[in-house]
């Protein structure tokens, strides 16, 4: 079973550090500073150099702020030298959001090697492949003996160096990558010979390596993982140089942002300001998708003004006018959580897209005739009035078709534009239902009714 | 870069068929039956057996069932023995579904030890963390030599039997689990000692296993990937004793599930039947919930004809009433999304909850202030009455406070009563937002403007 441990007393939870996992260290502090933001700090400061990092890098966005700001130089430059290449940069440009002069000065604090690396890994754009690599990892050269090269890896675990390593990637002399070596075949083989001799005597496609490039998109990269069960990926630069690698852990919390990105995206919220310390940042995100949304509900309201008269003449098209709108947009959003999920994983494509979109209306026409029964006999028998029940029911067919046909079609052509689907295609579908829905009832009962 | 191949003509892809991942494979006969629905049953009947397994385990739902109707018991036997056990008992199962006394002479089919496996494996509930479990795994007892075990890990690899192995998993003579030692470490070691006396020799937390219970849920499960970054967990059963082993690649799978899941939830979807062949079958859980809304909306019309007379006598009302319920819905779905998600991902807890109310209450304030302010200016403006701009401007705000304070409400009472925070949550705030939204503005519009 997993101890996971929480420790709230900030004197026990020093002693146990070393047996604890930086999760639950960090998870723990979290407790610690909801009690006493004064003894937060003076835990973290004796937190050792060795888990330190780690532990920084679990805790929420407002406190790992609170922690640059309070620790020193010192402190945090020996806490980044323990950490991978990947995380160390993510830490260092983290400082430097806050103070640049400070990030600066830890960077010159560390091992050349190291500086070198983390300026490298920096110049990448937070969605490519490259920022999400470690720097880390078990090579070989195509020459090596099998046992030169675990000398190698033996120095690298001591030193903590590396860990995580699932194979031996084999270099050629121009640092090409050629071939990927699992452990797990690794372990098995005659450690005295080449990794040359090894790959020559097995079938061409053995160890071809699996392989992103470093400016590829994490989200494709992600993709790879799904569709081939990988647990690590090889990326590589120029002319086929090996960068690093990404591990499968990284890759779970890139398929778990991109996710609540999407939920949020349907939502009109902005996933990127909600974590954000100050909430009027937080409600000036959120009121401009509701400041769409009241320009698609002032639409709406236009179409009912031109109604007016008849309105006024059979009140009852007011009491009945919100259902209609309200199914309208309820089904499209059905439509649109189906089309914007399966586009994002792939099981539509534009290939198929012409049945997606047949099914959607299939489904929305089916629908449409039943709630239009429905609804037709429930305005009749409440009103007492035959027409009044044919106008609701055409109008519910109507505004269902058209839910199920553009919230098909909307997703698809933002798409089409490379516009990520789920942005503004909820407001969008809202406008369509919305208008549909009123003026088809309220045209309907003019034509019909009056 | 992987080389993703798409091979629509039947006969390139049966001669390329070694070459390619079962992942490409199945993506290549998912085009073929496009074209050819005849010609795909020709195809998947010639390929290898080491391959068709993984393939069709590759394939959509409405491919699959094909499959298992049209392929022999011999071919399917052949096809299931190559599978690893979890994979195994998923095609039997399903097989199982379609026609159970297919399934069970594919179970007689194979070997005692397969079948007294996947007999055990089916007794798992689908959300146990037993029912994703390998079965098949590198184990060695304390007592053994390293070399030892590593000639049994010869075998069982060039067998086929083990892939995707990242550790040896140590055991006592009871098979209770002790440690694991990863392959980076083994690798390290010297081969001529036993386990025991390798991990008497380091600290006694070095090789503790990460371990979960095979009837632990497999969300729970998923966490622990996630808050540890793991790679592989162990699976024990009654007294400890180690029965298999859960992989990352498994847990991708499962995230995107659940993030697919609750997407579709909020939207009123069920996942579960969305990938039926009959549409039908579509349109009716769907409409479920279509029906739900319905009641919803006709909710609100009750409302709305308690103020006919105050309609009828002032039209503008219901040309404005549904801009309020609109911007209500909105503020509401944005809040839901956050709590919703955050709940999935344990950001929020009910130790945080109220924190969590107070900053969605203060946000739907913030903005309902705004946009008082302004559709108070517009409907001024429109209509030429100012106390038509301060009605619907105190019905803004009104109902954009409800909005913040029952969408952040309605998911953490669903959670206290165990019942997913997502499902029926849009429903339930719907119905409060439309009818405190006509509500506030029709009764505030009766009180001061008649």
């Amino acid at each position: 079973m997993l101890e996971e441990q929480v420790i709230s007393n900030a004197e026990e939870l020093l002693k146990k550090i070393e047996e604890l996992h930086p999760s639950d260290i960090a998870y723990s502090l979290k407790r610690i500073n909801k009690e006493n933001h004064e003894l937060f700090f003076n835990t973290i400061k004796q937190i050792p150099d060795e888990l330190l990092g780690e532990v920084i890098l679990e805790l929420p966005d407002y406190l790992r702020e609170d922690v640059y700001e309070e620790l020193s130089i010192e402190k945090l430059t020996d806490a980044v030298e323990e950490l991978e290449s990947d995380d160390a940069t993510d830490i260092i440009q983290e400082i430097e959001e806050i103070d640049e002069n400070k990030a600066k000065e830890v960077i010159d604090g560390l091992e050349e090697e190291d500086q070198e690396e983390i300026n490298w890994l920096k110049r990448y754009d937070q969605d490519e492949a490259g920022s999400y690599m470690q720097t880390e990892l078990f090579s070989a050269n195509l020459k090596e003996t099998i046992q030169f090269s675990i000398n190698r890896l033996r120095e690298g675990k001591e030193s903590d160096e590396l860990v995580n390593i699932h194979q031996v990637f084999i270099v050629n002399d121009d640092k090409k990558l050629i071939a990927s070596i699992l452990l797990e075949d690794l372990i098995i083989f005659d450690f005295s010979k080449t990794y040359e001799e090894i790959i020559n005597s097995h079938e061409e496609n053995k160890f071809k390596p699996f392989i992103v490039q470093d400016n590829d998109d994490i989200d494709y990269v992600a993709k790879q993982f799904e569709k081939y069960d990988l647990s690590v990926v090889a990326v590589t630069g120029f002319q086929g140089m090996l960068m690093g690698r990404i591990t499968a852990d990284d890759i779970l919390d890139v398929i778990e942002e991109n996710a609540t990105e999407q939920m949020y995206q349907l939502a009109g919220v902005d996933e990127e300001f909600e974590q954000d310390d100050n909430l009027l940042t937080i409600a000036k995100k959120r009121g401009f998708w509701l400041f769409l949304n009241l320009g698609t509900a002032i639409l709406a309201s236009l179409v009912i003004g031109l109604f007016d008269d008849t309105i006024q003449s059979y009140v009852a098209l007011a009491i009945l006018m919100p259902i209609v709108a309200s199914m309208g947009g309820n089904a499209g959003t059905q439509t649109l959580a189906v089309m914007v999920r399966q586009l994002a994983l792939g099981d539509i494509d534009f290939d198929n897209s012409k049945d997606a979109i047949k099914k959607e209306v299939f489904i929305s026409i089916v629908n449409g005739f039943v709630f239009a029964l429905i609804i037709g006999l429930i305005a009749w028998a409440w009103f007492d009035k035959t027409m009044l029940g044919v106008v609701i029911a055409m109008s519910m067919v109507i505004n269902l078709f058209s839910a199920g046909f553009f919230g098909a079609v909307i997703p698809l052509l933002l798409k089409k534009f490379d516009i990520d689907p789920a942005i503004g295609s909820t407001v969008l579908l809202t406008t369509v239902t919305d208008i549909v829905g009123f003026f088809s009832f309220l045209m309907l009962a003019k034509i019909i009714l009056l």
